[in-house]
């Protein structure tokens, strides 16, 4: 059926309706600490859909350089459908859309946690997103808690394509306005504890000249440390990036927001997190994940300083372990740590801080080390990466 | 049939080709005020290809909240054949392809009147535009004088998507050459006094969680304010954004042509309007039209300070009216003010100014009123919305 | 057939593995011309998938104002399968996809010679790239030295799409590692002397009111000089523009590698060449090439002087030839310069360096001329124009 409406010129009606200022309302996002209670669950807004042209996009712009994610004859060759989505912008995405629920009253992104992405993204799916509250860590009622969510998106046929947890701080609300509630209807938590990963892949490693000699599964071994050349001067488009992939926290575009904050986060738009690891993945990516085929996930990830517009930011990753994958002799499981400084190269920064730079920041102060002002983002990664044809 | 042609090694010409200074010619585009007709019709350039994935980035960009534009799969169970472009992104596109001839020229864009839009724009479909001058109002010899306009654009079936007014100021030719004639060529000017607006909707409120619980059209009484939490730092981007809907006014991207103007409007590119529009619209958004299924309209829309990089916005709504729709039962219309501000929060600029804020700056000299300068945004819009479901 | 793995908690593996500095390695990309062997062939990596989104966004960014590369409906019309991409997006796209094995240890892009399309690019395509080193000017072992390079791009049934000649200014490697090797695989370099364009035309001349009335075949004359009359200046953009065209040199991204350079290269990123030729040429587009249908190629293409952000770039073209085209009556060859000029209007340069703008900047010495220091681009294109339809 249809819906008819005859359009009539447009009549002015602003004059004619009295303005009555106790009539204003201010509708608030994001939820504060009082606001949050275990085993709540959030079905978060909007949804996304991805295209062809958009992971082309977010691939290039955060460089990219496997071509799974960058050339749709290569990803088909190797099995996929179609050209799937870098686990970057699935991840970047399905958080995102959280954002109005899960953090947009949060005060900083402690970490993430058990990463892991379960099936891919092509062209025309579309991705929902849910929150559930996991735990809440009052320290006081003067202080900022802890709250603990688990996070998953599916596709338009409910099926699993990300889960993961993040801790985050956020403040009481005090006197503030309390935010929009969430519906009332309790929707079901979709996750998954034993998740089985079945990637369409051919089995076979396809040789071809499109990725580098020395970045297949074997040349990789426990202790290794890359030192990635590039690095990537941020610029102020980091605002616009924000919202393209959906996320709605006024920290990281919206300057009268920013300036207004108080202590170390006042100031410049703080660039969100999440495309800080995505330019880090990508600088990373020619040197340790062109013959990737699968990002099985990330742990550990922390933000250990933040970046703003016209910081340079650089990668450097190690090699945590090797292993064989049962029933699929092409591949081998590569798990490594990824690094980023900013504002010196990555190699001026191992040549300063040396074995210190691949400590944990959280670990220092029991160990009698200092932190490292010049870091910025710390992580461990798993990737399944192709075995070098014979 | 094809077109053959052997290529050969194309020669080095230049050297040989005699510089001749007398042979320059400086084609201009645009219309001074001497160059328009009432009654004249011109067919605007080029034409704009619609695809999905430039219609998603155009609402992530302008930070749309509404998933019908977001979300394929949400849209298609609306009704919908697939995604629509955005109001905005229809609006922006055609007032810019009309640049070229309307107002390249134009020293300012006095307002918008009875924008209505009748028809959806899908991926794939292609939109021209046409113009025809309405009226020539001159102020004397040596001022400016003001034309009013109606523009529409069609799809590549020729049916009407859009239909307009706008008034323009535009100087006097003077001594300065021509602009480039539009072609000879006579053509006709599609338009509809008495449009009917045919929806291709299910005509039942589907129920999902991508939007919020306070939105629906029982959530909107007459008289009521809704101040937009988030603001969004404008940025250099601007100038990309202003070529990307194909707007041509150098004032924009051109900073040799904006600081060589005279007056309040010389200095830096000034942020083309539909632009400013168009994230006022989107940081509205989740707070009032996340469940509108159509923009009907516009009207009396003003920009009244021009906006920079590096100015934050933000935005106010203020519910004029409600209606019931014959024959639709579960949708209603509502319209409502949208007020743009800059540089202060939306909060702060309606403690500041109260009521005043809502009052058009055209008529606060005669109510004896100070115009706001914080304010950069009036306009009265008409939007069908969708019912709580049951 | 598929690979299927259980995916289990992640464990945190940092802090059990020895950190070993003697383990670091610092791959590094490009080729210094010690690295550089006449004869050599590169595969360059990644490949390139082409999307109709993608394409508008790049004509648009670069401001086209030919509908074939705007308008699906237009291109259609006039034989094309699809929207063809534009001639600068397929030159932009091959070139970048070298830079990583021909010239990210460049420090001179010298020049482009005998660039040829010689078939369209549909969304969909995907492009590889293949260099063949021709020559190695060696000028003394403390000297950078010369290479001219042979590129080609393929597409997915291995169709030759562009070839062309680059000259590139490059240092020794000295105390410096080597970089990256290229694969030992020797591969085939597919290249045409004597290239046969097919062009899937209509052959009539398709007329429209989409472009203007003063931009057919016969509105030019050798000699013609056209001032073009915007300019655009180039903000921070390009540093996301260059990767989004694949380009990976850091001079054009990383502020810590342009600041580190030494003499007339440190400073802020420069803007990589092929954007701003690709602005110039969009800017020229609506005076001279909103009626071709087909760039057959450019030659003596030099960047006199580098960009920046902030930059504010103009354009002027010259007509140089005219040519009929046996077989097809309703085009014509028209042969130009196209010369760019910075932070100066097109027509305030032409009135302060007349003639001497068309001057080829490397035969100045020799002729006793000045260089011009606003100059910033010289080119000779070739293209087919539609004749004005009867």
């Amino acid at each position: 059926m249809s819906v008819t409406i005859q359009l009539t010129p447009q009549a002015e009606l602003s004059a004619d309706i009295p303005i009555a200022l106790g009539k204003a309302r201010h509708p608030q996002y994001g939820r504060y600490l009082d606001e949050l209670k275990p085993g709540q669950v959030f079905e978060h807004p909007r949804g996304f859909t991805f295209t062809t042209s958009n992971m082309l996009t977010f691939a290039r712009t955060f460089m990219q350089a496997n071509p799974l994610y960058l050339n749709s004859q290569y990803a088909r060759a190797h099995g996929f459908d179609d050209l799937p989505a870098s686990a970057q912008m699935v991840f970047n995405v399905t958080l995102s859309l959280g954002v109005q629920n899960d953090s947009e009253k949060a005060i900083a992104n402690l970490g993430y946690y058990q990463v892991q992405f379960l099936r891919p993204v092509y062209p025309g799916d579309t991705l929902r997103a849910f929150t559930k509250v996991l735990e809440r860590k009052d320290r006081g009622p003067d202080k900022p808690g802890i709250t603990r969510i688990r996070t998953v998106s599916v596709n338009q046929r409910d099926e699993l394509v990300l889960q993961y947890e993040r801790k985050i701080m956020v403040g009481w609300r005090g006197a503030r306005p309390p935010t929009t509630p969430a519906p009332d209807a309790t929707v079901a938590f979709p996750s998954d504890d034993t998740p089985q990963l079945q990637l369409p892949l051919t089995g076979e490693t396809v040789s071809c000249g499109l990725t580098g000699p020395n970045t297949w599964f074997a040349d990789f071994a426990p202790g290794d440390i890359i030192v990635h050349a590039n690095g990537r001067t941020i610029t102020e488009e980091h605002m616009a990036l924000t919202y393209l992939v959906g996320n709605s926290h006024p920290l990281h575009f919206d300057r009268l927001f920013s300036t207004a904050q108080s202590g170390k986060m006042s100031g410049e738009p703080i660039v969100y997190g999440g495309l800080v690891f995505a330019w880090l993945e990508g600088l990373a990516s020619r040197d340790v994940s062109e013959n990737a085929v699968w990002e099985l996930g990330f742990t550990e990830g922390y933000h250990t300083q933040p970046a703003f517009a016209g910081d340079t930011v650089g990668a450097l990753s190690r090699i945590l372990a090797v292993e064989d994958v049962a029933g699929a002799d092409g591949y081998g499981l590569v798990s490594m740590q990824l690094i980023g400084v900013k504002n010196i190269t990555a190699a001026a920064a191992l040549e300063k801080y040396g074995a210190d730079l691949f400590v944990k920041e959280d670990t220092k102060r029991d160990a009698g080390k200092d932190k490292i002002a010049d870091k910025i983002f710390e992580i461990e990664r798993r990737l399944l990466i192709k075995r070098r044809p014979r």
